[in-house]
C-alpha cells in the first residue's frame, strides 16, 4: 500500500470518529507524528477526549493543528494570551511558528498556562487559533537552552521538511516476510567507553547510542565501519540513552558519514547532549589535538534530534515502537525499549541506570508492559562492588566538610558537571540550611553551573520529592544564594585569594585538566584543606594518583615543570554513584516484572560483565549472556 | 606498496636464489600461484629442489612456466613425449595451452607419465619447453569429467584473465590495522541443508559453503541478502567443502548476484559438484518447478574454480590462507583450514566428516599444524545416535542379500548416487569375488555409473588399500564385470521384465522420485524380494513411511492413483553412513591435535547441536557453542 493511500484510510477512519461536522483539511506524518489540520481548531479543542481515543485506536501520536487560515496575526494572539492566561504564570516570551501553526510560551509556571487537564490551553487555541505549546522560562538561564531554542526556529523550515520524510519512512508498509530479531555489539561490550549497539530486523536498522572513550588512545570508537551498520544512510534510526560522552559522543559522526535520519532521546538529553559535546571539542581544541568534529555537526544532530517524553510510546520504524522509561542515572536517562512486530518481541536497552532513590531521581523503572531480553550495564557487576548506603555517604560527607570547615581549611570536591554535582549541591544546600555545616559560599566552577540551569529547566524529570518541593513550597535548593557561580578567570583569581573558608565544586571530575587544577594547586600545600573524591577515578588520571597516596606532583606552570607537594587531607566518600551498585544489579533483575528470558552485560570491565551474567545465571536461572564487541546475537 | 613492487621485490628474491645465469622473463600472480615465466625452462627443471624451497622460503605456490618463445611447435613436441614416456602409461591424448604453455597429457597410468619425484615429467619440459600437466584418463568415461574438461579449455583465455585478477587482489597489500576475526552463521545451523558460513576479518571476507535444503518449502535457501554478505562482489573467497548439494547447491546463484571471485575445492568436489547441480536443475525441471539457475551459470561456476589437493597450503586472501584435509566423507570432501595473519589465528571448518575407516576413504584428519577453533557437523550429535560397527552393517547386508537371492528374490538398494552408492558396490563385489554371495548382475540406475566414473578418475583421493588394489594389484572393483550400467529405459525395461535373481542400485536415496520407483512398483508386490534402506530416511518422504511399516502405498501412474500393495521384505541396515556417529563425533574431538580452544556444532537438528556442545564441553573441557543462524561470533 503505498503511503498516500494509509494516509487516506487514516483520514477516513479519523473522520469516522468525529462528531459530525467536525473539518479535517489534510492529514500528514511528520516524524513520528500523525498531524490533523482543521479549520476547526475550537472544536477539536472542546473534544479534547476523543483525540485522545483516537490516538488510542490508531495506535499513533496524533496531533492537532489549525489549517493556516484560521490563525490569528499574532499581535492579537498575544493579546488575547493575556487575557487568559493568569499574571501568576510569568508569561516571558512568544513565538510564532507559521508553518505548525504552533505558539511557543515561555512562562516561569507552565502549569498555570496549561490548566487542568490542558484546560486553558485549549482555550487559548479556541480564541487564536494558534496551537499553545509551553516551554518553562528556566529559573536559571541556560544558555544552551536558549541557544537550542533560538536555533531550532531558526530552521523549522528545514525541520519541517526532515520530519515529513521521517514520517512516511516511518509509516512504510512492511516489505520482508522473514522473522528475525539481532543485536550486534559495535561498542561498549567488556569495557566501558564508546557504546553503541544496532537492532536489526529484515525491516529496519537501529543504532543505540554512538559513544566515544575520550580516554584511549584506540580503540576509542564504535566499530562504524563493519557492514552490518553501512552504508549508515540506511539506518532508520539513532536512540539515545543518556548525554555523557560514552553515549553520545560520536553521534554528530554520523552525519558526516551519510546519515540524514532521526535521533531519538528525551529533551533534557538533547540539551545536556549538545552541552558535553562541545565542551568535547572545545577540550580537545585546548589541549591541541584535532577535534572529532566542528561545532556544525552538533547544529545537525539538534536539527534531526526528535524528543520523546518518558512513557511516550513511539513509532520509529514500520515495525519498531520506541519507549523510555526513566533510568535513574542523570537527568533525561532512559532505558530504551523496543516493542517489536505486532506483539512479536520486546528488548531494551538499561543504558547507565541507578536503581535506588537518589536525591535527584527515582529509581530505574524495572516494570514493562512486555519484556524478553534486557541489555544492561554492568560498571560495578563484580562480585565486591558493592557501595555504601547514600544515607551513610552523605552523612560521611557532611563530616568531612564540617571538620575542615570548623578548622579553617576549604573544601574542594572534583566533579563532572552533569549527575554528581547536583547531587552534592543538594545535600551541601540541605546541611547548609539545617545548619549541619557552615553558611560559607559553595562555588561552582567548569560547565558545573550551565549544567544545573539545565537541570532546572526539567525540573518534571527530577524526583517526586525535588518536584514538590519545587512546585509546591517553592523552594528550590538549585537556586539556594549559597551557590556561587564563577564564571570568569578574574572571579576564580580572587575566590583563590580569598582566606576564608569555603566549598568549590570543580571540573574536571578525575582532575585531568579543567579549573579544579587550579584549586588544587592553590589549596594543596595547605593541611587544613580537603580534598574530597565522589565519583570513580580512572586508572591513569592524576586523581587516581592522589588517591593512591601520591604526595610530590609534576605541575606545569606557564611551561615549567615544578613538583607540588599535597599536605591537604585527601577523602574518598563512596555512595554517590550515578551506577546501580552490584547489589542493585542483582535486585534491578529480581524484581524485574516481566521475568525476562535473556538478559545480556555490557558497559563494564570484562570481568565485571562475566561475573554479573554468570551470577544472574546462577541466581534467577535466567539464560544470560557476555558478548565481545562486533559480536551479533539473534534474539528470534 | 603497489603490487608492481611486490612482484619486482620477490622477483629479485628469487634471482637472489638462483644459480646464476638461470633467466626470469617475468613473474606474475594468477591466482593463488606465483608464476616465474623463464626462457630456459630447461635449467629450471634440472632444479627442481630450487623451486621447492623458494615456494618454502616466499610461503607462495611458485609455478615455473616456459617463456612462449621457447615452446615447442605441438606436433614436434607429440613426437618427442612419446619417446621419452614408458608406452605403457597409456597416453590418450595432448591438450596445448598457448597461454599457460601447458601441455595437458591424459594417460591411463599419469605415475608413470609423472616419474619419481617428476623426473620424467622434467625431462619432457627439457625437450619441449612446453610444462606437462598429467591428468588421468578415467578406466570408466565420464561425460561429466569430459565435459569440463573441455569447458575449461574452451574459455582459457578468459580463465587466463580473471587469474590475474584474482592473484592481483589475492596479494594486495593490507590495508587495515584492526585485529579481529569473525564467523557469521548465514545457514546449517541447529539444522541440515543450506550450509553457509561468512568469515571474515578488516581485510577480508571468505564464504564457506552455499548449500540448499532442496526439500524446505520455505527457509531452503542461506540468508545471503543481510549487509554482513552483502554486496557480494566484496567477497573475496568461497571456499566449498564438499559436493552435496546443502553445501554447494546454491554457489551459482553467487555469480547471478554479483559475486566474480574465485572458488576454491579439490578436484574431484569440482565434478561432483557440476553433475549434482546439473541434477538438481534437471529434476526441478522434471517436477515442473521454476530451476533455481540455469545451467549457463554452474559453467560460469566452474569458469571460477581453482582447485586444491589435499594439504596445499594457499593464499586466498592478503590475511588468510586456506588448506584442504581430507574429511573422509565422500570423494574429495575436505576440512577446510584457514591460517589467519601471520600465526595470529587458525580456525577450521569440518563440513560433513566421517571419523572412521570406510571401504572408500581414510578417517577425517583431527591432527593440524595448529587449531584455535573447529565448527563441526552434528548430524549424530544426539547422545544416543550410536551406528554399528561397519564390519557388522557388511555382514548383514551380505547376509540379507545372500537369503534373498537364494530365494529366488531379487534386492533393491535406493540410494543416492555419490558415497553411499559407491560403499555398497565395493562390500556387494568383494562379496561376488569371494563367493559369499551369488554371481549375479549389480544393476546401476540413475546418476550412479556417473559419479562411480567420477571416483575412477581420482582414484588419489580413496583409501590406501584401494589405491593399492587399484595401482598395484591391478584390480579395480568399481570395473568389476557384475556392475552393469542401466543408461535407457528400454534396458530399464527389459531388467524389470526378467525374473532371474539380481541386485539394483538405483536413486533417489529416500525413494521421492527418480528411477528407484520403477523398481518398487515392479518389485514391490512379491515377498520374495527385498527392499534394503542403507541411508537415512527423512521424516516426509516415501522411503522413511515404508520404513515405519505402511505397506499400502498410492502410486500415480500415468495420471492415475493406484494404491500398490508392498509385501517385499523390508529391511534396514545401518552403519554405511558417511557421516560420524555419536561415538566418533566425541572422539575426533578427544584425539584432536592440538588441542582447540573453542567448539561449535552445526549441521544437525537443534537437540544434536545443543547434545552435542554440551557433551564436548563437559567431558573436554572445551568452550563450545550452538550458534542459530543470522548470528556473528569472534574469534579474537
Ligand atoms: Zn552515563
Ligand atoms: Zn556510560
Ligand atoms: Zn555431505
Ligand atoms: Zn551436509
Ligand atoms: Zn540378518
Amino acid at each position: 500500500m503505498a503511503i498516500e493511500d494509509v494516509l487516506n484510510e487514516l483520514k477516513s477512519k479519523i473522520v469516522d470518529k468525529l462528531p459530525k461536522g467536525i473539518n479535517v483539511s489534510s492529514l500528514e506524518f511528520e516524524g513520528p507524528e500523525l498531524v490533523i489540520y482543521t479549520t476547526d481548531p475550537k472544536a477539536f479543542a472542546d473534544n479534547g477526549d476523543i483525540i485522545r481515543s483516537i490516538a488510542k485506536d490508531l495506535r499513533k501520536r496524533v496531533v492537532v493543528r489549525p489549517d493556516p487560515r484560521m490563525l490569528a496575526e499574532p499581535e492579537e494572539a498575544i493579546k488575547r494570551i493575556k487575557e487568559i492566561v493568569p499574571a501568576e504564570s510569568g508569561v516571558s516570551n512568544h513565538y510564532f511558528d507559521t508553518d505548525t501553526g504552533e505558539v511557543i510560551i515561555e512562562a516561569e509556571k507552565p502549569g498555570l498556562v496549561i490548566g487542568r487537564h490542558g484546560s486553558t490551553l485549549r482555550e487559548i487555541t479556541k480564541h487564536i487559533g494558534w496551537t499553545p505549546k509551553v516551554v518553562r522560562t528556566p529559573p536559571i538561564e541556560s544558555s544552551t537552552v536558549k541557544d537550542i531554542r533560538q536555533y531550532l526556529r531558526s530552521v523549522k523550515e528545514e525541520r519541517k521538511t526532515i520530519l515529513k520524510g521521517i514520517g512516511r519512512k516511518i509509516h512504510r508498509p512492511i516489505s520482508n516476510k522473514d522473522q528475525w530479531i539481532r543485536i550486534t555489539t559495535l561498542g561498549g561490550c567488556k569495557e566501558v567507553g564508546r557504546s553503541s549497539f544496532l537492532l536489526s530486523t529484515p525491516e529496519s536498522k537501529v543504532l543505540i547510542d554512538c559513544g566515544v572513550n575520550t580516554g584511549a588512545e584506540s580503540n576509542g570508537t564504535p566499530y562504524l565501519y563493519v557492514p552490518e551498520v553501512s552504508p549508515l544512510s540506511q539506518l532508520d534510526a539513532v536512540v539515545l540513552t543518556h548525554a555523557h560522552l560514552d553515549h553520545s559522543g560520536l553521534i554528530p559522526l554520523l552525519y558526516m558519514y551519510g546519515y540524514e535520519g532521526p535521533v531519538y532521546m528525551t529533551p533534557p538529553t538533547r540539551d545536556l547532549m549538545a552541552l558535553l559535546q562541545l565542551d568535547y571539542i572545545e577540550v580537545a581544541n585546548r589541549e591541541g589535538k584535532r577535534p572529532p568534529y566542528e561545532s556544525a555537526l552538533i547544529r545537525e544532530t539538534l536539527k534531526h534530534t526528535i524528543t520523546l517524553n518518558y512513557g511516550d510510546v513511539t513509532d520509529i520504524a514500520p515495525d519498531i515502537r520506541l519507549t523510555f522509561y526513566n533510568s535513574g542515572h542523570i537527568l533525561g536517562s532512559g532505558i530504551a525499549h523496543f516493542h517489536i512486530g505486532e506483539g512479536l518481541y520486546n528488548v531494551a536497552f538499561t543504558g547507565d541506570f541507578k536503581y535506588e532513590k537518589t536525591r535527584l531521581f527515582d529509581p530505574a523503572v524495572n516494570q514493562f508492559p512486555r519484556i524478553e531480553t534486557i541489555i544492561m550495564e554492568s560498571t560495578y557487576g563484580g562480585m565486591h562492588d558493592m557501595q555504601p548506603a547514600r544515607r551513610d555517604a552523605e552523612t560521611e560527607l557532611q563530616h568531612i566538610v564540617k571538620t575542615t570547615l570548623s578548622r579553617g581549611g576549604k573544601v574542594l570536591i572534583p566533579t563532572f558537571a552533569v549527575g554528581r554535582s547536583q547531587e552534592v549541591m543538594i545535600v551541601l544546600e540541605e546541611a547548609i540550611r539545617k545548619g549541619i555545616i557552615d553558611n560559607v559560599p559553595v562555588y561552582l566552577d567548569g560547565m558545573i553551573w550551565e549544567a544545573t540551569a539545565i537541570h532546572t529547566t526539567y525540573p518534571e524529570y527530577l524526583n517526586v520529592e525535588l518536584q514538590d518541593m519545587i512546585f509546591h513550597k517553592g523552594q528550590n535548593p538549585f537556586l539556594s544564594p549559597a551557590f556561587v557561580r564563577v564564571d570568569s578567570s578574574q572571579k576564580r583569581e580572587k575566590i583563590l585569594q580569598d582566606p576564608s573558608p569555603c566549598i568549590v565544586l570543580a571540573t574536571s571530575g578525575m582532575m585531568n585538566g579543567g579549573p579544579v587544577m587550579e584549586y588544587l594547586k592553590m589549596y594543596g600545600p595547605d593541611k587544613r584543606n580537603t580534598l574530597v573524591f565522589v565519583g570513580y577515578q580512572a586508572e591513569g588520571t592524576l586523581g587516581r594518583r592522589i588517591q593512591k597516596g601520591w604526595t610530590e606532583i609534576p605541575m606545569s606552570t606557564n611551561g615549567k615543570t615544578e613538583v607540588m607537594k599535597i599536605n591537604m587531607e585527601v577523602a574518598t566518600v563512596d555512595g554517590f554513584s550515578g551506577h546501580s551498585d552490584r547489589r542493585q544489579l542483582m535486585e534491578y533483575v529480581k524484581r524485574m516484572e516481566p521475568r525476562p528470558e535473556r538478559i545480556i552485560t555490557n558497559h563494564g570491565d570484562e570481568n565485571k560483565c562475566l561475573d554479573l551474567a554468570s551470577s544472574i545465571y546462577k541466581k534467577h536461572k535466567l539464560e544470560t549472556r557476555s558478548p565481545m564487541n562486533l559480536e551479533t546475537i539473534r534474539l528470534i
